[in-house]
């Protein structure tokens, strides 16, 4: 018998491989961070093998090691004319399209890939489509200087946030950034809000991915179904 | 006699040198960067000495560096509870109370720290007051990755931009960011220019500072002018 775990581990492989078949030959390709794309990537690595001819630009260290470790060609973005397709996860996405990501901090480079991307493809389990964003908490990548003052802000305006920490210490992104994860459930506009967010000096990047993801493959009993977003 | 850069530098000393007028006991200072408020920092080192009772902000590695020459007692951003008056240099400023800054690199800690202070003074040459914003590029600060795909994009939609270089090498901000010094001379509307920058993602602050200063410090023929923005 599967438990839980099992389960939502069947569901991100499942999704994870099939996003692998929007790969094609020639192809730049963006990819994601964390344990769905995980399985696009083993899938990927097994194509390279096999003959497959793409370049891959990350978006994170933990990416690129995955990626040298299966054989699959990195390239910078700043190397790339353009980026043809990038699959990634999400921390929870609505019907509307919109997620929130950066429950593992990579949300800046991700957010940076997705925006030169043509396409955008994110692969969840069926746990992350909910219905009204905000039981994840936003991840809002700051700069440290002055990070406390940002923390008295959001707090003054009544948005409950912490500063996440490894264990003991401070997190920090690969830009050496830090993360305030903040709570969000009573935001209604999020465009507003992450405008409002983004004009605070320090503010780098918010986790709020409002107009990004183009396909959303999810589970759908033993399969998977694909949501395209109307253009 | 004088000659042109005697000039200027007579009033950067003129106006640096007022601004420290408005340091009380005290007070949390914020320092800004550059050849203006040296001045004021040469002036407060002395006011120091004498034994005023200050803290500073310090934005950006060279003033720290100044402060600690001069005795000027420094903490951190997040170590004070706000911060009274912050004085800086600008490299543009309008009619509006519109400024350009970032000529030296300094706009994202200079944004920061301005944006946490009750009060803001600039203190500039009679060149810096302009008529019009865009004479002076304006800085933007971006992150390594990816900054050619915002080359692109500026230039697809036609900004004039470069990448601003130290000599032969790209220079870097005290964070470690790339500038693109972008044309701004066609745009009208700054607000919606700004904010249509801060979405790319990648793109750390502007040098726009629109809705931040509160006294303009400023030559007027051997004396200084004050101005100050309706509230």
């Amino acid at each position: 018998m599967f438990n839980d775990t099992d389960i939502v581990l069947a569901e991100k492989r499942l999704v994870g491989e099939k996003a692998a078949d929007f790969i094609k030959e020639g192809m730049i390709v963006g990819l994601g961070t964390g344990s769905t794309v995980y399985y696009t990537m083993q899938k990927l690595g097994r194509m390279v093998k096999e003959g497959l001819n793409i370049s891959a630009v990350s978006t994170s260290l933990s990416t690129s090691t995955l990626a040298k470790e299966l054989g699959i060609p990195l390239k910078s973005l700043n190397e790339v004319s353009r980026i043809d397709i990038t699959i990634d996860g999400a921390d929870e996405v609505d019907y509307m399209f919109r997620g929130i990501k950066g429950g593992g901090g990579a949300l800046l480079f991700e957010k940076i890939v997705a925006y030169y991307s043509d396409q955008n493809i994110w692969v969840i389990d069926s746990g992350k489509y909910v219905s009204k964003l905000g039981k994840f908490p936003l991840p809002v990548e700051v700069i440290p200087m002055g990070y406390i003052q940002f923390l008295k802000k959001m707090q003054e305006n009544n948005y409950k946030c912490v500063l996440r920490k490894n264990e003991k210490d401070i997190f920090k992104t690969d830009s050496g950034n830090v993360i305030i994860d903040v709570n969000i459930e009573k935001v209604t506009d999020y465009q507003e809000f992450n405008h409002w967010l983004l004009n605070i000096p320090g503010v780098v990047e918010t986790g709020l991915f409002l107009d990004v993801v183009d396909k959303i493959i999810m589970p759908d009993k033993n399969d998977v179904k694909i949501l395209i977003k109307d253009k």
